[in-house]
């Protein structure tokens, strides 16, 4: 990742220091494993994925204006968003090249869609933030895009890495799917939740994003106390308080276990496509994996 | 460009509307025309190179906070960072998915090494603002990464499009980094002009932007004003007036004369590279555009 631009060197050194977990890579090898040897292709689809991830990252500091992130500072409010906008640019057109050094014309084509897909999702989302009675197929049509798009790219570029076969390579993308889903779905819970994971309470509230426990929430609520909480987050999402209340109204409403049941709906999916697939050590850590994900505390 | 997202529809349609000069695909076209008739690649480089360009501008209005740009409101002041950040990546992964359909990964990897190219000039020249007394080389290694590189990836990938004489591809690519020097040159000057670009004036020493007429002017003064002005720079850059001071010394210093020789001698050096070429129509066309780029109005 050396550049020959001190500043953009000491941004990349302050990223790879930061982290993650490193999910998406490791789906790229489980995939991989469960059906070859992982091969140079594998590596460099590991390498693209978390590469492509981190700079949606970056590119998401500029747009959510959140100023914590993995409990670090976030890139926008040490170098303001220009930079982001630079840095993501950046990374992605390295990953390109990446990939098209290595001729890896499959795995850029996964991959472009998935960012094309990314892009969509969180448009997608935005503009339906604005009309604030949303539909659960909404939300989950958002969701599969701007987050399931991105693991099931992983999933299948690994498996496109060890297998030609494209109805094994398309069985791993649905599993990266149906995963993604379950993933966004535990980490939209958080926003309710009362675990410390690192980011604020009520923030996707505050950024007017519908989410599953909010939207179960409001469905199921009388009209008039509907009207009331829409009233909140339209006109008083900066007000700690009444966002509190909000909060509170979605965990009496059920929607956190609502939610909870969608979730493990979606990895039950997930693991009977794994289960097409013969028991093998890669096989059960893909499960650990999966369990992992859904389970996590932060 | 139709998704299915209304909202990025509407954004894409505001965009086509208010195209610009599309002076890159033409570069592109006459690149190709002056060796051999446009072929099917000259019409996806003409694309791409004109898709990324745009991408990088809606890029750029998150960027540089400007809230005008080709005499209408930017995306970002109509739709905010956020939005912008995502239609440009949607951009890009449209570009991306376009050559990967179409194979081509000749193009890709000219456009992908613009990109990186343009995001580290960019960096590049942030990190020198803060230390306001740049030389004149850093300037022009600013500028041949962040605009000459996008249209020497024009020009080389017109040529790209009609030969395979890597010898000719790398002559084309030179005329457009030469040519790319003198666009950059000319419109850095524009900041210092009396003539109204749709641009208000100054804008550049507000954003502490080190340019041409402003490096040579203060390599000139005499010790107590250069600090006097640095000062302005550092210190007052959101001063109306002070700016215009700013203006004035450099018109008064010759900047303005000695970046138009500079310009003129890089465009000079593109001429020489087109006359090793034969005489063609296409060739005059080309001459015409390259006299068009250094002598515009706006």
């Amino acid at each position: 990742m050396k550049s020959h631009v001190p500043l953009l060197d000491k941004i990349t050194y302050y990223i790879v220091k930061r982290k993650g977990k490193q999910v998406r890579p490791m789906f790229v090898f489980l995939s991989a494993r469960m059906l070859a040897k992982p091969s140079e292709s594998t590596y460099h689809a590991a390498s693209m994925v978390e590469l492509l991830h981190t700079a949606t990252l970056v590119h998401d500091d500029v747009v959510d204006d959140s100023f914590e992130r993995r409990g670090f500072f976030s890139i926008n409010a040490l170098w303001k968003n220009k930079i982001a906008v630079l840095v993501g640019d950046y990374l992605l057109s390295r990953g390109l090249l990446l990939a098209l050094d290595n001729k890896e014309f499959q795995l850029l084509s996964i991959l472009s869609t998935a960012v094309k897909m990314m892009s969509e999702g969180e448009l997608l989302q935005i503009e339906k933030a604005r009309n604030l009675d949303i539909k659960e197929e909404v939300y989950y049509e958002v969701i599969r895009q701007k987050t399931a798009s991105l693991i099931a790219a992983a999933c299948s570029a690994g498996a496109a890495s060890a297998t030609e076969d494209t109805k094994v390579i398309e069985q791993f993308r649905l599993f990266g799917e149906y995963i993604g889903m379950a993933f966004q779905i535990k980490d939209d819970l958080f926003d309710f939740g009362d675990i410390d994971v690192g980011k604020p309470l009520g923030i996707d509230i505050k950024e007017k994003k519908m989410t599953l426990p909010l939207i179960y929430a409001l469905q199921n609520a009388p009209r008039s106390q509907r009207r009331y909480i829409i009233n909140i987050i339209k006109n008083h999402n900066n007000d700690k308080h009444k966002v509190a209340e909000v909060i509170d109204f979605v965990q009496k409403s059920g929607g956190i276990e609502y939610s909870n049941e969608v979730m493990i709906d979606y990895r039950n999916r997930a693991i009977l496509i794994l289960d097409e697939f013969k028991d093998s050590p890669s096989k059960s850590s893909m499960k650990d994996l999966v369990f992992f994900v859904t389970e996590r505390k932060k």
